[in-house]
């Protein structure tokens, strides 16, 4: 794909009305589109990194005072002409700049394209660009570290190191093909061996880390369980509720809230909705549910709920069902305030938890709980993590690529195998960084940006 | 009011995901503590209205790579020092930095406290700083237009002339009132006279333009009444897709969309809700309807809509009924083309419009019909309008104290009396641009602000 060098425009701060807003462009013309919609000072003398006041004018109809802000190629985000307007957040001016820039020869960009430019323009590769959606998408502290890792280099470095000493074999095997009725071994054996060892290690751990990555990155799937009206929908709210009291202390960062998510020591957790699962006396005593433990078995967690008034016999036979699913639960006894001593010995034999939704009491026990059962190591700024399962394919590719060259290499096979089964494994070593690529490739992962990213 | 000098901070671009949110902050130490929490160049050396790049970090954690966009006292919005922290426009990294920027120091700003401050420090007048929301929330060509106006100056600066010129006879008057027993005159009568009737002149358009201008800021109110199933909702939707579509071309504007509004060449057209109405049979010919009626009251425009089907006399008298309401409305006939040759020549005596809601003809007749009903003015980039029911009050209030001045003027009175009238014209003038003002009206006016601007 070849870098445009056309002037594209649009809103880089989301809509809605607000104090104010940013229109960005990006492109060859961009100050000089910029000009001539701006009275103020002759933006093409002035130096890059500043800002300069004026007025956005349509004709002699003053559409807004603004701060324009500059950022001269290559110095910017995309490493292009970049001209930030800063106006009034109104999606009245809003519309009116991006068509008179449109007016002016700029052209509305498409999702992803100004981070589809900074990785054409090598400002970044593309395992960070990827990582840039992965940062504005988050929500938690895990899946903010997670991307900030990769936006910052993460893994990307260390592949291209070992890729570029792979590279180095794969030239001298090249070379032995060239001299191949000489018989001679320019790539020593062992040496490569051992980088291909070396290299399997590190990939071997990134695969490893996908499972935990993903579940960080769009939360832990936890499923409450338990009989109709032993309080599933009030313990959620109870959690829920305690959480989300943190963030709005905040003023001016209201979000638009996601149902039924819980952020736990910065961890998302993500409560599954089975409506199926409201019945669960019939799910696991009947047949034919098994779309609701399809459900179930998605979880990380499964908390089962039910409360002292229940018969025991019933609770036991689900726990134990529930066990079967090989599942972390915990058991959870709500309405605890209403059990008697009788009932407390019977239940004395069980290891659960016990607390009060309603009047808010075990709720930390609880929370420790689920911290522990789901048992996440914590994310350390060193620990390079996979969150991406385009990123997963290509190391399992890249993986099995280099198995074969390890079986050939014990084989003693012809250099020309080993080399295809290197290249392959370059290959798909590359696609994570970008430095193979296709045009499908890049429109698949950029459109699902936002606009003005 | 005092001006606070402690640093305020808040998210100035509107919430949600999106690209890139700006965080600002504004007091004596907003360089200070901006670097305290970010890693880059040492901002405190940097010059005004530059742009720098670096880190957020909380301790070794890094939170966000930004742009820093500093502005030094007074040259910024509210003439203190104010930095703009550009971060990536996710939910977690902007209450992360505002946290980082409260433990350093800062402060949550309140509703409109950067304009406030703005207001305060003599960057604005009040008229101007009550334009800055009004900038923010017009969606239409026409209240933009107006609150632009008043945010540049506006009338502001002529109301501000002619006070200072009664300012300067207000003191003459009260330097007569010192040589009371020499019965001197230092101001000339009829020079004042002049000045009063020049003054009342202004004001007396400004009044005029209040009706105008507030139907123009908030919508021109239309009823869309009719039986049921003569098909009003499928003409609202019509005229409103229509106009949606051409905003919906520019990508990146999304909008709140306001239910049943219509921009029509640049002025809003607001469809007032009156479930009521839909039952118009009874509204008409039953008693007891007062308040469906009311509402219609409230409408620049009615929009009777009937059928071809229907009862003639029926129609005839339901028309007559809204005439005599004395509100511009248009008797508009749907599924025109359903109509029969013999229908067609009863229906010829009476001026009607004649659409098909469904097949979408005569709806270009209809927006004619409604702007030329409407018959507002066009507003040119001269034309000066109060849109806002305080100023309304403060020029009514004026009006009536200068009166009270040419009354007392024509009656010869004692210069103590003039006095005190123009003192009171004097201060309710001064009250449109603040020049006089209390805690509790300048509460009134910016908590109204969004959080941020």
């Amino acid at each position: 794909m070849n870098v445009a060098s056309d002037t594209i425009v649009a809103l880089a701060t989301p809509g809605g009305s607000g104090a104010i807003a940013v229109i960005r462009l990006s492109g060859t013309d961009a100050i000089l589109i910029t000009q001539k919609i701006f009275k103020g000072k002759d933006l093409s003398q002035q130096a890059s990194h500043t800002i300069h006041f004026g007025t956005i004018r349509d004709g002699e109809q003053i559409i807004d005072e603004v701060l324009v802000s500059l950022f001269i190629a290559p110095h910017s985000y995309t490493r292009e002409n970049v001209v930030e307007i800063s106006t009034h957040g109104s999606a009245y001016i809003i519309e009116k700049v991006i068509k008179l820039a449109i007016q002016h020869g700029a052209r509305a960009a498409k999702p992803g394209e100004f981070t589809l430019r900074a990785f054409l323009n090598g400002q970044l590769d593309l395992s960070q660009a990827e990582a840039v959606a992965d940062l504005i998408a988050s929500h938690s502290q895990a899946s903010h570290q997670m991307a900030m890792q990769q936006m910052r280099g993460g893994f990307s470095n260390q592949l291209q190191q070992l890729r570029n000493e792979l590279i180095h074999f794969a030239s001298m095997i090249e070379l032995e093909l060239d001299f191949a009725e000489e018989d001679v071994e320019f790539a020593n054996r062992d040496d490569l061996k051992r980088l291909i060892y070396q290299i399997n290690q590190v990939i071997h751990n990134l695969i490893a880390s996908f499972e935990q990555g993903n579940v960080l990155k769009n939360g832990v799937p936890v499923v409450i369980a338990g009989q109709p009206n032993v309080g599933k929908s009030t313990l959620l709210n109870t959690l829920l509720n305690e959480e989300r009291a943190i963030v709005s202390d905040i003023a001016g960062t209201t979000r638009d809230t996601i149902e039924d998510e819980m952020i736990l020591n910065g961890i998302n957790f993500r409560f599954i909705d089975t409506a199926g699962i409201r019945d669960t006396q019939d799910v696991i005593e009947a047949k034919g549910v098994e779309r609701t433990l399809d459900k179930m078995k998605l979880a990380k967690l499964i908390i089962y709920l039910f409360t002292p008034d229940q018969d025991l016999s019933s609770i036991q036979l689900q726990l134990q069902q529930l066990q079967d699913l090989k599942i972390p639960f915990i058991a959870l006894m709500n309405k605890s305030d209403l059990i008697s001593d009788e009932q407390s010995s019977l239940f004395d034999k069980y290891a659960f938890i016990s607390i009060s939704a309603q009047q808010k009491l075990g709720i930390e026990e609880l929370k420790s709980a689920i911290l522990e059962k789901v048992n996440l190591a914590k994310l350390s700024t060193d620990g390079v993590m996979v969150s991406n399962i385009r990123h997963l394919e290509a190391l399992q590719k890249t993986e099995s690529a280099l198995s074969r060259v390890l079986t050939n290499l014990d084989s003693s096979i012809a250099s020309d195998f080993l080399a295809s089964d290197i290249k392959q494994a370059l290959h798909y070593l590359g696609e994570i960084t970008g430095i193979v690529t296709t045009d499908d490739l890049l429109e698949n992962i950029f459109t699902k940006f936002c606009i003005g990213k």
